[in-house]
């Protein structure tokens, strides 16, 4: 199958896109895939399958290869004597900001591009950590008490030590900290509003049991990952969880209750229902006195969870098949047309 | 000032937003003002101010006028022999589908223009009806109850009779329906079900009270229109909706307390506060005994609730001047210089 994988962006994460790129080109091989690079620039580029390795990049090598723009329905590659467009079915797979806030869903949307990943909405409740504490207390469902800190407010935190610091608007673990007393918190802070003006403050549950599981709709079903019980140091630092981006070795089953399995993924599915149609997302759980929190949404996540998947182009296919189609509105000039006639002009 | 008035838009809204455009040709005389139609095709037209009357779109004429691109920073013109940019700041007036769903706000986003509207985030929280509710939840700001009811569904309604009937993605009164019995229910359904896949129902309170007020943040501070008691039938149907997008007079202050008008003003202070900056908006208030509750965000109002405002020129200056900038993340390539030298490659 043809498929256009989008990567890169103007993102903290933007080099975890490259790898996660790299990655998918091994565990897609077979499809007919082309690779279209966002710059930080905005500028689209359309990269040579054979120089897709991470070096291309960090030297500036895609700045010789043919720049792509936007039309109705394709990217485009336009010369003076040609126009090729490329049509297929877009993978969005730019981390962070761009890909994952909505402004890549929005773009495609707008040239009616089909494409794997969250919609406008989707993306918004999982970007930002306060807006989905929003989706999870709508929806009913369970995740970590939180307090919300601006970087110009002063005020008194409540949540006990230790606690932990994240900015409202990052992954990867991007300006993350472990806070286990006073003494700790400015600094914690400092690198926190580096990222962020909005910080969210959890408590930190020591030893907490954490588990992911990834899934996507299709044909109006549910299909799900194996549970995976992640390895951890005290938390994953953005090293290591850089490493993870290239992941593409099939992990173990978490050995967990039959039970336990049908609640996280029951409550994936309360997540994903009605909100993420079109895309593969990951939901990270912890599980703390037999309740189920969530603790993160990844709607795009490191190279598609692909080591989670034991059909994984199976999944990309089928998945792609059910993408949502925008029913587009109508437009008329029917009220135009009978007040012009009432007005006699 | 220069200002680039952005309408048209793939929506019901359509004719709204032209209607719109024209009263605010009118409105902002004096400004520099270019017009940018975005055709229902998704293609954008620069149009002769002179030929800004509704019946130039209601006739295609603008397809005779200059297309336009999108490039970093600007609106382009582009023939063989030149290349034309509109860089000014863009006023989104494209209501309904589009411009309120978050899709132009992203598209301006991307390409690094400024523009008066709301920002991707504050788009979603308003478009949806359900995300309002979830945001008066999560922010403690009291709203008519509600169930959610969609196409495939069925179930037993539990909200008393009279009910109201609302497409969750439409404003305008576009699918509205006032439902008195269970005998009528089944025609609302299906007209509002005409306009989208998920339904609002919402009991229908008679003869309540109605405030509605429009404000805006200018260098950190909140800036508030008269409060007006909306003249009403039994509710807004869309024919009367049109013709109020045109509207253009000054329209007289509320007789109400001084107390209930800051209870309004505050109501719309939490809505508005780390969501809605950037945008000019006007927010619907129902008074049920003593309490204020949201009934409704309108992000882009119909002439931008010009009539509200006693200076409307002068406080569309003043929030063109205290524009969200976007801080662009700076990507970086030291994790893939270090992994690379790592890997002795």
């Amino acid at each position: 199958m043809k498929l256009n994988i989008l990567f890169g962006g103007t993102s903290f994460e933007h080099e975890i896109s490259i790898v996660s790129a790299i990655t998918l080109k091994e565990k897609l091989s077979g499809f007919d895939l082309n690779f279209i690079f966002c710059d930080q620039d905005h500028i689209f580029y359309l990269i040579d399958p054979l120089k897709m390795r991470a070096n291309t990049f960090s030297k500036g090598e895609h700045k010789k290869m043919p720049q792509l723009g936007l039309t109705n329905g394709a990217f485009v590659q336009k010369t003076l004597f040609s126009r090729k467009t490329y049509s297929a079915t877009v993978l969005n797979l730019i981390h962070g900001a761009d890909g994952e806030d909505g402004t890549i869903a929005a773009l495609l949307d707008f040239f009616g591009i089909d494409y794997i990943g969250p919609r406008v909405d989707a993306s918004v409740f999982s970007y930002d950590k306060r807006y989905t504490k929003y989706l999870c207390e709508a929806r009913g469902i369970k995740s970590v008490a939180y307090e919300v800190l601006a970087a110009n407010e002063h005020k008194d935190l409540k949540t006990p030590y230790p606690l932990i610091i994240k900015p409202a608007r990052l992954g990867s673990s991007i300006g993350v900290s472990i806070v286990r007393d006073e003494a700790q918190l400015d600094y914690a802070l400092d690198s926190g509003f580096e990222y962020d003006s909005v910080i969210l403050v959890e408590p930190f549950i020591e030893g907490v049991k954490e588990y992911n599981v990834a899934g996507f709709m299709a044909e109006g079903k549910m299909y799900f990952s194996i549970v995976e019980e992640p390895q951890k140091n005290e938390f994953l630092d953005f090293e290591k969880k850089y490493m993870d981006f290239s992941r593409s070795e099939q992990v173990l089953k978490a050995d967990i209750s039959s039970e336990l399995e049908a609640k996280l993924k029951a409550n994936f599915e309360k997540i994903y229902t009605n909100l993420f149609e079109g895309a593969l997302i990951r939901c990270d759980f912890f599980v703390v006195n037999g309740d189920v929190l969530l603790n993160e949404i990844n709607p795009i996540p490191g190279s598609m969870a692909n080591y989670l998947f034991e059909d994984f182009k199976g999944s990309i296919e089928m998945l792609s098949r059910s993408l949502p189609k925008t029913k587009k509105a109508k437009t008329s000039y029917e009220y135009i047309h009978s007040i012009s006639s009432a007005k006699g002009k």
